[in-house]
């Protein structure tokens, strides 16, 4: 038996509320031999470390550097070796688009060409009001290729989003990209027969491109990356017999929430406004997923110091987390993000569960940090474990077999 | 390779004697900071742990509550996920019946129906008196149905086991169960075509029943449940080419135990008497299955103290097992049974390990309980891995590979 049939036999709904509190790329490395989470003035996540289970969460595996898509799925209970969610999806989840399950999602850039040969890939990265002025001309020249629907995004810059629908399209295409500049316009290939079709949509679609914006500088041609089909993947309510809701400012964590059926709730951009939201809807649901960016943001632009002040800043906010008293309760991250790296890592993420249900850690450490979390009474473990951890602590898991 | 190819490639037999304990249940949670394990004076498990190894094992993954047949499967290291024991056979083996290979069992419920309407599932629940009385009568009348043999046991009160045996029967049926009252007398249906004579014959049963117990009251029909075919599972012999011998005095682990091939010593019901048959036929096989069930049945009870006294208990006895001197001993549970749940858990169990070939646990803890095993030389780790280590330090397991 599989995981998910497991989880699908024995889940059982219950009135207990679960908060799941993802402080994105939350782990750290140590500066003066002090992470940022070990530098920062934490009180109350210091005495909720105190009646909690701490653990190290693993989101892939040992060595593994996860990007945001697979990290949310191993926290939303997904294996995230066997789904996997394509580069144009995750774009266009990325620029807020409400993806439908019979789309395809690409990539795309503005680009430069002269005679046919591409003489710069990012269209001299025009601003993004050029770029969606672009769109907004393309998009009322361009509608259906053949019986292809067509739709087009801006992205940043030179970036767009490309979705096409309709029926017998497949993913499985090269991208249209020489890579270089100095080569030819590229077009797509089949890598299948059952993708013919699509590789001669997406191509007539550069071909139109290019006879639209003849003449015109720097955009006149545009290349497209990453072509991938809508994700099949059961939700959460299936699996787990959630009633899940998101709260999350970014809008692809919000789309990532949506793959798995979560319902996406409206907030505003600060973890203030997030936990306001999270109270307003507090009755409505009995799964919450709150995604607070910051962290990993501050992490990616190697600024150790505003990390730990976002870190105080959740923590002096925490108190009124635990006021709604959610019957389990998990703050952890979906990867670490440290700021001497400047980028995501494989280093696992502290972890903490709260519930009636806890054993105590050894040597009863009294404060949150990489380092008691390493010590503390899960051990490491993989975050694909986490989902399964909070059903149980919820009492929302029947016993497997007699 | 899978694990169980693994493991007869490298297994081979030595006269080294390994016993494994299982208190059931013998994990808790604490109850004014101390579980039942911490809260029991146990000095001679204090010392034995010194000289162990200990770590936290968990039954199936972390979050999974198992059952009795899943946390066992594991612990003789079998994949309880591969491998299920159906409802019906689980109860035969509770009840003392010896099911065999070809044989399907049954969960049987005596009812009551007025004019084919069940109006009580559970017949008043007969005294179990009542039930042999019963089960005597309808054993001298239904003996076969077309060429299949019909053996019918009592269970408690209203429940009995009904075993089917014959040819192209199969498990692939429906539970012939209203499941609640002020319905018809359900029937059986076939899951699959191979089905349909097995469904047919459960049926001619159910109808046999109602007819010769006519006009009785409360007992005039019955319900069948969970029908299971004896599972296919390898032996310990074939697996690990252990002699091994099980002690329990509970039915339903002598039938675990037999499932994997074990012989099943006769034993009484105290714990005394489980070490006095260890200590009779210790020469005569080299691995050795203890079962002791009234740590997890206080569990269940919600006693916290005489859990811990069944742990006390076991403690004072503990020095005759350490008599024999067993070259491998691991002490552990198949699940943890707190007593504030009342219930299995998901929780690791406390797991020691004694062997001349012992690593020292970090800090060099000075007790066996949770705590101390979570800070364990061996971490947290599966059941399904007790086996395999117990058959490596007993220098059971040759080198794999060159």
């Amino acid at each position: 038996m599989d995981r998910e049939t497991l989880y699908q036999k024995i889940s059982t709904e219950n009135e207990n509320k679960i908060i799941m509190i993802i402080l994105d790329g939350l782990g750290g490395l140590p500066v003066n031999q002090k992470t940022e989470l070990e530098t920062a003035t934490k009180p109350n996540l210091n005495q909720l470390a105190i009646e909690s289970e701490l653990g190290l969460a693993m989101p892939i595996s040992m060595g593994i550097t996860p990007g945001s898509g697979p990290a949310h799925l191993a926290l939303f209970g997904y294996d995230p070796l066997n789904y996997s969610i394509g580069r144009g999806i995750l774009e266009a989840l990325g620029v807020g688009i409400k993806v439908g399950e019979n789309d395809i999602a690409i990539r795309g850039n503005f680009a430069t060409q002269e005679k046919g040969i591409i003489t710069d890939r990012r269209a001299g990265r025009i601003s993004t009001k050029k770029n969606q002025e672009i769109i907004a001309y393309l998009d009322k020249k361009i509608n259906w290729i053949e019986d292809v629907q067509i739709k087009l995004y801006s992205g940043e810059e030179h970036r767009f989003v490309l979705l096409i629908s309709g029926s017998g399209l497949s993913d499985d295409v090269s991208d249209a990209d020489p890579e270089t500049t100095g080569k030819p316009i590229s077009y797509s290939k089949a890598k299948s027969p059952q993708a013919e079709r699509t590789a001669k949509i997406l191509n007539k679609f550069i071909i139109r491109v290019t006879e639209e914006l003849s003449g015109q500088q720097p955009v006149n041609t545009c290349l497209l990356r990453g072509t991938a089909k809508y994700p099949t993947i059961p939700s959460m309510n299936e699996l787990f017999q959630l009633k899940a809701a998101a709260i999350a400012s970014y809008p692809m964590y919000r789309g990532l929430a949506q793959l798995v059926g979560m319902d996406i709730l409206d907030t505003g951009s600060s973890i203030r406004e997030e936990i306001n939201t999270l109270k307003k809807f507090f009755n409505r649901y009995n799964f919450f997923f709150v995604h607070i960016k910051k962290t990993d943001s501050y992490g990616e632009d190697g600024n150790f110091s505003k990390k730990v002040k976002t870190i105080e800043e959740f923590d002096k906010i925490l108190p009124d987390i635990l006021k709604l008293n959610p019957q389990t309760l998990v703050i952890t991250g979906d990867h670490s993000t440290p700021s001497t790296m400047k980028s995501h890592s494989w280093h696992p993420n502290p972890f903490l569960i709260k519930s009636p249900y806890f054993r105590a850690n050894p040597g009863k450490p009294k404060t949150f940090c990489e380092t008691t979390c390493a010590n503390g009474v899960l051990g490491r473990f993989y975050s694909i474990d986490i989902l399964p951890l909070m059903m149980a602590h919820a009492l929302k898991f029947k016993k497997y077999g007699a």
